[in-house]
């Protein structure tokens, strides 16, 4: 007899705490994906848009947004980790190791680093450790986040008890600059803007102005590219039963949007670093219109390090659907207001003047 | 006096027999191409996707899509073979005969390889043989399609009265498998599946379980892709008289989906070999959800010939609109269920374990 | 303590004639770029398409599509020059003075040449010419255009009163034929067409016939591809308190739609030399279905200077939206009828037979 051929994806009990997964479809990122996800997102940071500007800045040409990055080895972990996720509760401890060029080929791997069945024994949180490496097996990224999984059987015993202990944040220490870069000679007015990381202050809050309305192809297009096939973004029919009762829009898909925004106000600050945390706090829809703030939480001098010229500055980025940011929309007394979305945490590079 | 510039396409009557048409617009495909139809289609089998993968496979770096090319070649016989067809009826004869790169460029001839005139005299059926050859003259794609076309005059008399012989499917031992291609160090895991040729039973019913709602602007971006200008597709206005009401996705969108889809049963059915015959046997519209099923109607070893365990599938893909596969839908007494749209059979080159 | 770090835009006194501004994000143009914008516009002239046809013509391989340049140049022009524009009122004087090729870098700078305040004090006129230049520092495209701006306070002086006098039209002298590029040995069937510059006539007018309707999606992933951050194009929540109620699609948008519809009658124009003038005359919006034709205004054989079989033909493109061109729609009395949204006019290389 033939066997069941299609992938029903891992519940709760089937994971187990040490457990490496490799990914499925390694993918090669070309020029092509760099054009698709500035038409998709509104990217136009110039270290990634031109190869002029990135070979001024050090580097062999322009490498691909770390976002692009982050979220196609994310879409490699979906099948094995999160086809069967209620939820995407968050992110830490992410370390973007080394530059992707186009060219290189990415293949992802995942190692279970927690197991927490949750009270109603429905459902459990599964925390993994995801590393997306190149063609030479160098590790260009890392990154934990936890989702909520369902049980296959509600009898089943829980597979384990331990969360793990995440960092707060990613040290400045720990922070990894791409070999070469340094800002030097640093073109601020093709950059976009002249604010240099001593402009920055801690404890800054700044309104990125600009809106972006999200339409379904859109959002599906770019869940696509990063080959991420959780069922929820593109099966309109099966959502009408969910309880959104229709088609969410892909996590990542607000950041990069977010991220995007965020380049009026923070048009220097390209490279991200790492990630210290990030969760998707309400739920983004097509035909929402999403605007963003920002927030400087810390500041690094890596020049010290040997980058010439190279600060980084922690920020908390903040999506905000069918509201402007004027007054930096976070909370509605204990919880997060209604129309926050994203509360992302990270790192970027940023130049210094001096 | 100058003369009607714009092209009217061509009528019944126009139609002989022998007849060669060179067409229009060849097309450099390139790995711009590649990503875009990966985030309009959801394609992602690892041979397509990953240079490093398709190197172990024996190949000099990822070919493009089999159906990518199958799209651009047809997208150019549009003007001249279907710009005044009433229906696209039917596929035949389907061979790829080399893959093709990113850098390659392609353009298609097609032969008018036989006239039916149907007995309303309104409209006529033409047979065309199309090939697509790349920038060195190597033949890299030949199909047969039937389409019904509207007579220019109806009381013009047929201009022939034969329908070819065609070929049931096309033979095992007219499968070309590209030169070099292996599956001797096939890595399963990061292919997505651990099923292997030798465990597919003829007969065998694959369900494909995920769905995916194709929206206008997806099918519009992927049909300007392949450049095929039928005015079906994008003329809203004109539509609205038609007996649809409504822009038509080109059946070519839903054979790239279904493929897509495909995956979750069929990771390891990467690469088209030959396309036995095809049929759009109901409308797909944007907003409706794709779903899709197979069954294997045949096996053959190719290893005999030299292509280190290598086999091939023949596969029927059938693709459903709006209605889950767990039924396997397809017939609704003579006739096909009103929700099947796609009715495709193919070879497929399968890894043998052994 | 911290400025206002996200960019306010200029507003109409910040402007001075003889300003120079370098504008921001330096863009290396790709075939990834050439990819979408053929799946976003349906262009397919094969000098763009094809590497092959375009060395068959003189060229090192296939140049990108100058409206696509233009478009690029013109992004990086918006958030110094029109963020806070009320309408893009025209252009002028533009001049393609060299092909880009895949992996070019484009960037750009602008001169205000004029400045003109309205008769209402509340908003004026800016004049500015725009250079987009290669990563070599050669001038590949200059033009013209203007803008009303608000000001900022309507109680500020005028910055200047000088409206510059523009050429009516760029010179047939004044073309640049980009080095190499001759129709020897040109390939009408190839092409699309066997209509050559002697089958034009002054006077004539083309119906483009096809129609193309245009979705929320396709403009704004076109717009952003473009890297134009203009928030008209965006912001659905914002533009319902404008006055067209919602979002406005970007011209370039619909002078790519139209010059692609263009192909039908006018396959053999794909190199544009100039742009002579241009008008949005009325907005285009998501769900329009979009039609074209064109009007021969002057020929000039360009073989005369060396370039091998080159004419140009100066041509009127007109879009109209909702309605078919078969009565080549134009005007409504004195003014534009309210379906006619581009009235575009520019120079294009056409080959000749003799």
């Amino acid at each position: 007899m033939s066997k069941i051929k299609s992938n029903p994806g891992n519940f709760f009990e089937d994971f187990i705490v040490g457990q490496v997964i490799r990914h499925a479809t390694p993918r090669t990122l070309t020029a092509g994906d760099a054009s698709v996800n500035i038409a998709l997102t509104g990217a136009r940071h110039a270290l990634f848009s031109s190869a002029a500007f990135a070979r001024a800045c050090g580097l062999e040409g322009a490498p691909l947004d770390p976002m692009l990055v982050f979220h196609t080895v994310f879409g490699k972990s979906v099948p094995d980790i999160s086809l069967n996720a209620v939820a995407n509760l968050g992110y830490a401890e992410g370390r973007f190791l080394g530059p992707v060029f186009p060219g290189d080929t990415l293949s992802a791997t995942s190692e279970v680093i927690g197991i927490k069945e949750n009270s109603s024994g429905k459902t459990g949180v599964v925390y993994v450790r995801t590393r997306g490496e190149n063609q030479r097996g160098e590790i260009v990224l890392s990154f934990v986040r936890w989702v909520m999984v369902n049980k296959r059987d509600t009898a089943a015993p829980a597979p384990g008890d331990r969360a793990p202990k995440l960092a707060e944040a990613v040290g400045a220490a720990e922070l990894t600059v791409p070999a070469g870069l340094h800002f030097r000679d640093y073109d601020w007015a093709l950059a976009g803007a002249a604010h240099a990381f001593e402009d920055y202050e801690i404890g800054e809050r700044i309104d990125h102005v600009d809106g972006m309305t999200v339409e379904e192809a859109e959002h599906q297009i770019a869940t696509r590219l990063y080959q991420n096939t959780a069922k929820v973004h593109f099966d309109a029919r099966a959502q009408k039963d969910s309880r959104f009762g229709r088609r969410l829009i892909y996590g990542g898909v607000s950041i990069s949007l977010a991220r995007a925004l965020s380049f009026n106000g923070l048009a220097n600050a390209a490279l991200i670093l790492a990630i210290n945390g990030g969760r998707h706090v309400n739920p983004l829809f097509a035909g929402d219109t999403l605007y963003a703030w920002s927030k400087v939480l810390d500041k690094t001098d890596l020049s010290v390090a040997g980058a010439t010229k190279v600060g980084a500055l922690r920020l908390r980025l903040v999506a905000v659907k069918d509201r402007p940011c004027t007054d930096f929309p976070l909370r509605a007394g204990d919880a997060y207001a209604p129309d926050v979305v994203l509360d992302f945490d990270y790192w970027a590079a940023m130049p210094k003047r001096g």
